[in-house]
């Protein structure tokens, strides 16, 4: 086992380029035009070419929605035009965490009080008392109460609503963990993804900034580096036990790094896991903030998938809980924590809500996240006041707290079923295996290729596991990403797939996916 | 004439670099820190620093959210706790264009469809229909028939909902241009910014890359060009002809740029102008277009203020309906249009929602922005809805028509007021002359400094108009942006103040600003 650790070792430190550049799904040629330039006509001007654009454009990939959903895109398309021009009725996107989109419904609770807020004239209306709960009319009254000039039209702070703040960091996060937050802590985005990009904008200078991201990871990481300018310096998740986090490894990866010039950051933990769904051991973060607070290195948390835990035993710890339980403070370590509406139970994906909670950062540096925030003025404010409602949902003793608690316990009680059924039928099949899912919303099975289809995806330019994933599309209508999408152990092929299709489509689902796979390996039988 | 026009332009291009450096404020040493740093603990920790931060972001200036707003926060905050402690009540934001944040109304139709859009559930309800409009109800009903699954908390399309783009293209631009539009032109955003950030990231690679830029200019612009860490590359509004743009002058910085191996990319042209309210005539956009079309350069047009229109006989006309009236299509002109649910009439800064129209980009070039479009995901739904409602309103026989046009021509017939009310006080002050705002929501006089005031912010380390703008925040509680913050003629200053307080405020506003300026005056009278 550890000769095995150390072969690994070895081969992912010669990887280390090779990884950054297999985070793309496949060569471009492998796959038609997409619908945009489908649509076009064949101009073609001078002005910009690929060759004059921005070539960190160029470099940036983005899997959950690259090519094989621009494919899915267009097979809709053909659907829509073409009845019966496939061999299925529907695509089913189980390729990105967009629960609302495959039939879960909102949170009754949080869309009347955005209701509310968007029209707030109709509070004061006696019919309005038959349409919405008291509690939401109240909370209505409440957050346009702490809104200037109650104008939820108008730009907020550049950091957003200051009332609103205070309740996620009191109500939420200090109450979450058990120690005190500072609202001015508090950067409400447009959902996780714009707060990302604004760290990596602050940290990296050129190349020879280095990030320490897992791998696999979710590909917003290595887009936003590769965006602007830095290099991905990968940790490998370990497989073999739940896709467990080494720190002997990550020292190594900093190490090796360090050797090659390269100045590392920051470090990137995803906690549940995406694509892996492993939720960290306490022990673990210790380790892991140990680790940061010795190397200098700011702990860029996602915890967007906080709310989604599904194993039995298994909760979630915020990095900045488990960092203050050690007893460090603002002085000791850099954490920004990244939160969104667009997870969670509430899957409010949508309404582009979310926030970074900043710690540890000097005053003057903290002017510059500031300014950089306010270059965009403000984050929409419906996602603020829904940052703000995830944060501080109704409470016992609220007219729709029983409501509200049998809606998001049914979700996440479906969510848990059903990443154990799609669980057991992965590892149901042949030559696939598949960690449990403990949080998040993704499986993220190997799949032992046959040489046959390694060779028949050569043929078509294509990688092995894309080349899957395009056939599974074109037999079943099914979209999942490839693991390539993600990066893995070079060598390993995967596959991620949401755990988000609703349950009554499940079993079909699964009958469609084992079928396929079956006359694959069949096909391409060494 | 003549020969002052050859000196300004020598002087100007003396400046270039100077310019530059210009659109800063101040130097921070000016001002005071922050609240947020002064929220903070006296913390400092070695992982990150001003002197490791990315250069760029340091370099970034923005002077509507700048120190000027850091501190006039500081005082709204005295003034809470302590009223009286400032010789006003309260503070005035003139420094954004954030008009519902003065008291300006949304425009009800568009509360009521975003209201019924966040809980359809009450669509259905008999006490819907005594609390909506009908036509409010019908166009919710249509918008989420055009939404898949009737999702509003699911990911969009990365350009943004496709329903919502046709409607954009079909019953917005293409009626308002009379040309043909394509939806798949149409990339939704939050907001005009961030489309704004999109294009200057795809077209810069270094700063050998320059982006022509109006003096004076929006500083998103500036911002933009510097987080991307490219050149801005000045072209001088002539104050006066009513800040026109002259062809010759933009040549000539064009070449001048050339000359030191900067490659002009593209071309900024903010109509109506922002700061300086100007609106281009037909003419002048023809030769700009040709311009653009000679040089290859990508015209950004940013037309957000294309509803604000004040002046008699002046009218918006986007720059594609311009270039397609001389015979330019697709192949010959790569066009950006910006536009925003911010501005306008409507006002509804907080939504962030705007779209660009990305026309006369080849099919590769155009999956390049689709792809950067994509790692965000897409904007917020309600800024989608929004947008199309703002660019298909009411229309004559719906039952919301009336109350709507009377509600969109009482604000826009106020502000016309408002602007002219400004603009003859501006021109009222010693040594203060004001162009006309024909168009958008600013003014931007030009003020003639007394030496001894110069002098005297000098000895604070203080630009001259920053001086003037920090004591004018001082003794009245009026909140505006020095010149300095947009670029200017150097040896100029000129203040930008917004249009926006409300009609019933504006004798009170003007009086403490005259009462401010003569004895500003007074005190520094050489």
């Amino acid at each position: 086992m550890r000769r095995l650790a150390a072969d690994r070792a070895k081969r992912l430190i010669r990887s280390f380029l090779a990884a950054q550049s297999s985070l793309s799904v496949s060569s471009p040629s492998s796959f038609l035009s997409s619908p945009a330039s489908a649509a076009m006509s064949t101009s073609s001007t001078p002005t910009v070419s690929l060759a004059s654009i921005n070539p960190k454009v160029l470099k940036c990939e983005y899997a959950v929605r690259g090519e094989i959903v621009t494919h899915a895109q267009r097979l809709q398309e053909d659907l829509k035009a073409k009845p019966g021009s496939h061999p299925f009725d529907e695509i089913l996107y189980c390729n990105i965490g967009n629960p609302q989109s495959l039939g879960q419904q909102p949170i009754t609770f949080f869309r009347e009080v955005l209701a509310l807020c968007e029209h707030p004239s109709i509070l004061d209306r006696d019919e309005t008392h038959g349409l919405f709960s008291a509690d939401a009319i109240a909370r209505a009254w409440e957050i346009l109460d702490v809104i200037p000039g109650r104008a939820t039209g108008a730009y907020s702070h550049s950091q957003g609503i200051k009332g609103l703040r205070e309740a996620i960091a009191a109500a939420g996060i200090a109450s979450r963990d058990g120690y005190p937050c500072n609202s001015d802590d508090i950067f409400l985005t447009d959902g996780a993804s714009p707060a990302v990009h604004m760290m990596m904008q602050l940290l990296i200078r050129s190349e020879k900034d280095g990030i320490l991201c897992p791998i696999p990871q979710y590909p917003l990481y290595s887009a936003s580096i590769a965006l602007h300018g830095g290099s991905l310096v990968p940790y490998y998740l370990d497989e073999e036990t739940g896709w467990g986090l080494e720190i002997s490894d990550l020292k190594k990866q900093l190490e090796d790094a360090r050797s090659k010039g390269i100045t590392v950051r920051a470090l990137v933990v995803i906690n549940p896991g995406n694509p892996t769904g492993q939720v960290l051991a306490e022990e673990n973060q210790r380790q892991i903030i140990e680790f940061c607070k010795e190397e200098s290195l700011v702990l860029l948390a996602d915890e967007v998938y906080q709310e989604n835990i599904y194993a039995g035993g298994k909760e979630f710890n915020s990095h900045k809980k488990i960092a203050r339980s050690m007893g460090y403070g603002d002085k000791d370590i850099s954490i920004v924590s990244f939160q969104s509406v667009s997870k969670g139970y509430y899957g409010e994906c949508g309404k582009r809500g979310g926030y970074m909670e900043v710690t540890g950062f000097s005053a003057d540096v903290r002017e510059q996240i500031y300014k950089v925030a306010s270059v965009n003025l403000c984050s929409n404010i419906s996602g603020q006041i829904l940052a703000s409602l995830v944060m501080n949902p109704p409470k016992p003793g609220d007219e729709s707290y029983d409501s509200f608690t049998a809606e998001r316990d049914g979700i996440l009680s479906s969510l848990a079923r059903r990443a154990k059924a799609l669980e057991d039928a992965f590892n149901s099949l042949e030559g696939v295996t598949c960690n449990k899912a403990e949080g998040a919303m993704y499986l993220f099975p190997r799949i032992r290729l046959p040489t046959k289809a390694i060779e028949a995806a050569k043929a078509v330019n294509s990688v092995p596991d894309a080349f899957y994933v395009r056939r599974l599309l074109e037999t079943t209508g099914i979209v999942i990403v490839p693991g390539s999408g993600f990066g893995q152990v070079p060598g390993t092929w995967h596959i991620r797939c949401t755990i988000l299709p609703q349950e009554d489509k499940m079993p079909a689902i699964v009958s469609r996916f084992k079928a396929f796979h079956e006359s694959f390996m069949e096909e391409f039988r060494d």
